[in-house]
């Protein structure tokens, strides 16, 4: 007897979220552990961000839900094994990583590059939105760091995460990381495993 | 052997707020299953939301997460086995049933007021700061609804949920339900457990 056949988790991710770090770490294990397929969508929660009439993240404009936010991610962290160090910039410029996401989606490094990205922010302090940073992450994974930084600011590049930004606010997407499974919109690391059992029922 | 003392949960909430339902339904039961004491901290989220900047709840001035709130509500009341019909107003005045319980919060019955108020808004869709209402929930306790009003509208009960509101902030609170343990505060219907699992350390 074989069961449903799973539909993919779309990831949803930005990479100056900070929620975005504990599930950006293990999604794609998990996934692969509940045989469930993956799709990796890079958006910029920025433009998000301004059509809900905020020039700024929520957690710097909301300084008391900022305060907690820090505590509780120090908390998953904690319980999921991750290292974190507080960044000395928040939010962090996360461009061109995004851009570099939107050109190579598919590519089988991409994880590891999303997982290298994520811990120079959040484990490292380091400035992801140096292109410096970016090609030292991309050196190690064993990439062409010039050339994939040049695929990534091509047109068709920047004209994609354009309009997945805009994809992402028609599907009702407002914060990071949110899971889509066909229509049904799944918000927050909280989130993450329900959104995979999902996925699983077919 | 014997562990640890437990140490109580404080469950902060108020009754307009959409996730402090299944949180409030449980919450009693949940401490109770771990030998966790419960103090029960009503709260006035308007305040709160006022001193943030906010004159609505953050599900109205934020359309598209207000949206997504009543659908991830649906999905968790479900997975709760809990009945959810959304109210045909929101937010509800819950000024007199805070008082209520500000008044009464250690009385044998106020658990059972809490849910039967929650479950007058969330699951009946009844206008809770209408006094009738609130009237013949305590009356379907036992209690007598006239004496147990008065002194809810008590000047010193007043001042308790005030001062109780004024803590909320001091505490860090931004949002309900919250729950504090020790020095920890823990937000969202999804710490509960959490929050459990912290106080049974001691």
């Amino acid at each position: 007897m074989t069961g449903p056949t799973p539909r993919p988790v779309q990831f949803w991710f930005e990479f100056a979220s900070t929620y975005s770090y504990p599930a950006a770490m293990r999604v794609e294990a998990a996934c692969a552990e509940a045989g469930v397929p993956l799709l990796w969508r890079p958006f910029l929660l920025g433009p998000v961000f301004t059509q809900q009439g905020m020039t700024d993240s929520p957690f710097n404009i909301y300084p008391a839900k900022g305060a907690y936010m820090w505590r509780d991610l120090e908390r998953i962290c904690a319980a999921q094994g991750l290292p974190l160090r507080r960044p000395s910039a928040f939010p962090r410029g996360s461009l061109l990583a995004a851009r570099i996401c939107a050109a190579f989606d598919d590519a089988a490094w991409i994880g590891g590059f999303i997982r290298a990205v994520y811990g120079a922010n959040f484990a490292e302090d380091r400035d992801i939105g140096q292109p410096e940073v970016i090609a030292n992450l991309l050196a190690g994974l064993g990439q062409d760091a010039e050339a994939v930084t040049a695929a990534a600011q091509d047109p068709g590049t920047k004209a994609k995460l354009r309009a997945q930004t805009e994809r992402a606010v028609a599907l009702g997407i407002f914060g990071a990381p949110s899971m889509v499974v066909g229509d049904e919109l799944f918000w927050g690391n909280d989130r993450l495993d329900t959104s995979i059992a999902w996925a699983r029922r077919g």
